[in-house]
């Protein structure tokens, strides 16, 4: 079986969590709104979301169909790939770990995400810069620091070492990581400069994730979308006050 | 085994959608911050977040305590409760979707939370009641009927009738799409006024989970807190223009 991956084409976002956690596993899919031709492109991804007879509907992007079934919300397709394809631990109480820190990676991911659009979606950064510059100086100042930290202390505490986020082997909350970090480094460079001397293991984690080979290939080939402004980590000068 | 809830006092707030979930499923739990004394309120909270050596530390409240294990996000809590106590179904699409379902209810939650406040959580309302009159609006607008008319179509392509948004019983999507239109209707009563006849299933919802025997219980018991303007769901007139 092939999974299809169903995300706005153009921007990583979202959808390069599960991309990440795709090629890591090695398995067979087709990122559907990446390309073009029949049956792919906007207009398939459209068709889905706008699909009524879905009992089990997406509420966004991204979403993966594998065979009949439909799964939508990042973590959650994460959690139902880490299962299949050895990207999370078996035994509950480690899995239900895992699930939370990647629930965390996704709030840290929002505040990102809201860091240029902290007014509405639906509107240019543009229409919210002066809101956008209060919002962006307290993530950069208290927010992102915060949840470095955290993740910082994880890795720390991690009674495994500290080659990953939980337990002794990768796990999908590592490759979300790993895109978070560089997202990161991309959209507030200044602030990163700064900011990471602090957190030398987070560092650490994203070069060990980006020497996988799996991972590595995927990142030298074009099916790896580069960072743009279009994106949930975006580059705005002025939101990057160091 | 009595479960510890750990969640900020005085207010319904996040801790609210576990609280629901423990109360239905009629577990033994204690409610940790909400009382005083040894080993109680904000101290015991405190503690737990400061604890240094637990190796799965929560970013922040709400989390479980289940013996040794500590749980953390209130989604992960409740895929770990809904498995144990009958809150979810046991198949593995079908649990998986129930997630997906609570993973939508709780963005919903945080752009509501974002209504009043969209630039920083750790600055009052006053400070940001300009940028919250912006929000509001683009949320009261747009996002909240979208929101709205997810759910409601989720509940009427149900294969199984329109009673609950999964399967043919209760889940704690269920009972967590109680408290949103429950706090929806506290802190938007004309906004809701208006959007409401176009949600009738939503509506019924929450009147069938309200009358649940033990939810019921609760309801009008001393561990309901009421709704207040420290919470998520807060009531400022000027934000709902209706």
């Amino acid at each position: 079986m092939r999974y299809e991956l169903y995300y706005w084409p153009g921007i990583p976002g979202r959808g390069e969590f599960v991309r990440l956690a795709l090629e890591e596993a090695g398995v067979d899919y087709v990122d559907v709104a990446h390309h073009s031709g029949h049956g792919m492109g906007m207009p398939a991804l459209m068709a889905m979301l706008e699909n009524a007879d879905l009992a089990c509907p997406p509420f966004a992007p991204p979403f993966l169909k594998a065979g009949e079934q439909v799964i939508g919300q990042t973590a959650n397709i994460l959690l139902f790939l880490g299962l299949r394809h050895g990207l999370a631990p078996q035994e509950e109480a480690a899995r239900l770990w895992v699930h939370q820190l990647q629930l965390t990676i996704a709030d840290l991911v929002a505040e990102v995400h809201d860091s240029h659009h902290p007014i509405a979606a639906g509107l240019y950064y543009d229409e919210q810069k002066a809101e956008a510059l209060r919002r962006a100086t307290d993530f950069t100042g208290m927010r992102l620091p915060r949840f470095l930290g955290y993740f910082e202390a994880v890795l720390e505490r991690n009674p495994h070492g500290d080659s990953w986020l939980a337990g002794d082997a990768l796990t999908y909350a590592d490759l979300s990581m790993f895109q978070v970090m560089a997202g990161l480094r991309y959209a507030f460079p200044r602030t990163m400069k700064r900011l990471e001397p602090d957190y030398p293991r987070l560092a650490a984690l994203h070069d060990r994730v980006a020497a996988r080979t799996r991972v590595k290939a995927y990142l030298a080939s074009e099916r790896r979308q580069p960072f743009n402004n279009e994106g949930i980590f975006r580059h705005y000068k002025e939101l990057d006050a160091g």
